[in-house]
């Protein structure tokens, strides 16, 4: 039978009202006759609120045990939803990562999917229970629970997928697909009808929160289009997949990040400055910049997002290189990501006096080939992303 | 080398602040050189908390979903008492029931421990770790999360203790042993400086909360002392364990209990509503009375205590027994507890004159070799209480 995913994001069961309606969207999903996979992240901001439980007993909590702590999330989510769903008598069972064979690898908070034994989804669905998986989090060759860093639980959704042969995989949050830009900050925003998958890759690293970035890239491997939709209305979808070869180039849309820090060395300490931001697992999101402000030293701009211990990782830093290291807090980031967004330098220069016009002085620039990214102070974000839109989009 | 294993319940780990307490604690245990194995409950109220959000969304919640809802009380509380002890650099490691090898039966939400294959944690305990299990929990043959009831982590730090031939079961709480009363309700209880695993029993399953009947049940069978104490402050303890043969009668202590439903059917319909109860596993504390007051019913008591679903219970009776039923609801029941309470009748005789001077009248009296029960309706609990600590402890 034809299998569906649906995965529902934090914001989707923040509370028991939307969990009740959530039960009820998937029961009318289950009514036309598919199997149906759901794929829950823990409610609301309960990740955070146990971040923050960590946080008060021990400054840098082991990976390992933040992975305990946090898996708690979704345990309680996943449970209630299938509740909801025995309450509208569609019958129902919640698995864990582990029970669904969601192997990975034991970079704790940062595992990696390797692979998807889904033996225990395929009994439960042949006895006709929708099956709710926890999203985010999997189990490693050593037994112990591991998460996927924030955002798994759409890589959770696509892999099953992938393992299941699903029919389509579905990403409920509280938007209506991708847009051009944040219309919290971009009132003409609008929604794209499709997006390939390099774009909407370059849109999640660039801080766009509709899709996690290694999702993506795991559907892009496995060849699932990914079916974004808002889960309290109707009113039309993103698809994420292969475009059709020859397409227009394309600026498609601008995001942006705030909570970066540019570390500076002088370039001989900078493979041992890698050795110990792999050893702390700090990667991820890093993304090398060659800037013209020191010559001799190289860059590298972290993002605090999905770093548990920035504190330590500074400490440890600072122990290290002393005066030889330059920390600058408190920046942020605009891209424009979009096909053949580079082909020429004719989106580069216009980016940059896009930017210049709304008064902000880059402090560096990259580029790729499906992104333009603008690395600005903090406070100077959201004025160079309307810009930036205005100026490449329209 | 020797283990010691340390329970800490609910209240102990309430909070961040209790927690680092609880770590304190364990640390300085662990700097005596003994390998210490934790058990914790979940924090505070949070069981009951996730059991609201669960009758929110389904009236029967199945019993599977609940236990795993609940479980991740546990995995909240374990991982950050191993993050506080690794922020005294005490290496520590939290495991499941899963992962620690206590393996149940699959009677979801009051399962019992069948065996206990602790494997891991003589692992981790060789590695110098403190080891943090989840109480309360454990896994069924069919890979699922369970749950023991109550007071389950009790169970087991006890069935822990056997298996892993420990030096020591300590049970902390909130009260530094076993008293004659609660001292709540009666200022002049004492504190019992040892008592025999049957008293033990008996108290707990009268309604005394400092220790857990079905664990003291496996440590009588295991022949492991438990040590009752109070986790905040080392005032003294009670010890648990075989006594001397030939002790001489007493009065231990005085236990009662409240939320109690009468149920009366016709002799003839007993066995059928045996059955339901068995089949909804309502079963774990309920007490056959002989009764005078209907010729020809026969009556059995329902302890509201550990049903998680009364209200589909009696809906189910109701419609399949209709006017032969007869359900009393806002009961209590009042216990004295002690070795050789019945090689008489003057205990029982002294008992009903101090209830009758309390102003109650007994609904029904049960005895048996270790203790006397008085059912009567809720209001009158405490008073009978004290009057009966008054006139068989002084």
């Amino acid at each position: 039978m034809a299998i569906v995913v649906q995965k529902f994001g934090g914001s989707s069961v923040a509370d028991v009202l939307r969990i009740r309606k959530v039960a009820d969207r998937v029961a009318a999903t289950k009514a036309t006759g598919k199997d149906v996979v759901v794929v829950v992240s823990a409610m609301g901001k309960t990740t955070d609120e146990l971040l923050s439980l960590a946080h008060q007993v021990c400054e840098s909590p082991a990976r390992r045990e933040l992975d305990m702590l946090l898996t708690a999330g979704e345990r309680i989510s996943m449970a209630l939803l299938s509740m909801a769903l025995n309450a509208r008598h569609v019958p129902a069972v919640s698995l864990t990562g582990s029970q669904s064979g969601i192997l990975t690898d034991d970079a704790h908070t940062n595992a990696r999917i390797i692979e998807v034994r889904p033996y225990r989804v395929h009994d439960e669905l042949a006895t006709g229970k929708v099956v709710i998986v926890a999203g985010y989090q999997g189990v490693s060759s050593k037994k112990d629970v591991t998460t996927l860093g924030r955002g798994g639980s759409d890589t959770t959704a696509v892999a099953l997928a992938a393992a299941l042969e699903a029919e389509a995989c579905e990403i409920y949050s509280d938007v209506d697909g991708v847009y051009t830009g944040d219309p919290r900050v971009i009132p003409e925003a609008r929604r794209l009808s499709e997006i390939s998958y390099e774009e909407m890759q370059e849109l999640a690293e660039s801080g766009a929160r509709v899709l996690n970035a290694q999702a993506v890239e795991f559907a892009k491997e496995r060849g699932i289009a990914i079916h974004a939709r808002a889960t309290f209305k109707d009113t039309g979808e993103t698809i994420v997949r292969k475009l059709a070869p020859g397409a227009a180039s394309r600026v498609a849309g601008i995001a942006s990040q705030k909570d970066l820090v540019l570390v500076e060395l002088p370039a001989d300490r900078f493979p041992s400055l890698l050795e110990d931001l792999d050893a702390r697992r700090a990667g991820g999101k890093e993304l090398v910049l060659r800037t013209a402000g020191r010559t001799g030293y190289a860059s590298l701009v972290l993002s605090l997002e999905n770093l548990h211990d920035y504190a330590a990782i500074r400490e440890s830093l600072r122990a290290r290189h002393g005066d030889a290291l330059h920390l600058r807090e408190g920046l942020g980031a605009v891209s424009a990501v979009g096909t053949g967004i580079n082909a020429s330098h004719e989106n580069v220069r216009r980016a940059l006096a896009a930017a210049a016009s709304a008064g902000a002085v880059p402090i560096g620039v990259t580029t790729s080939s499906f992104r333009i990214s603008l690395l600005l102070e903090d406070k100077g974000v959201e004025d160079v992303v309307r810009a930036l839109h205005a100026a490449l989009i329209g």
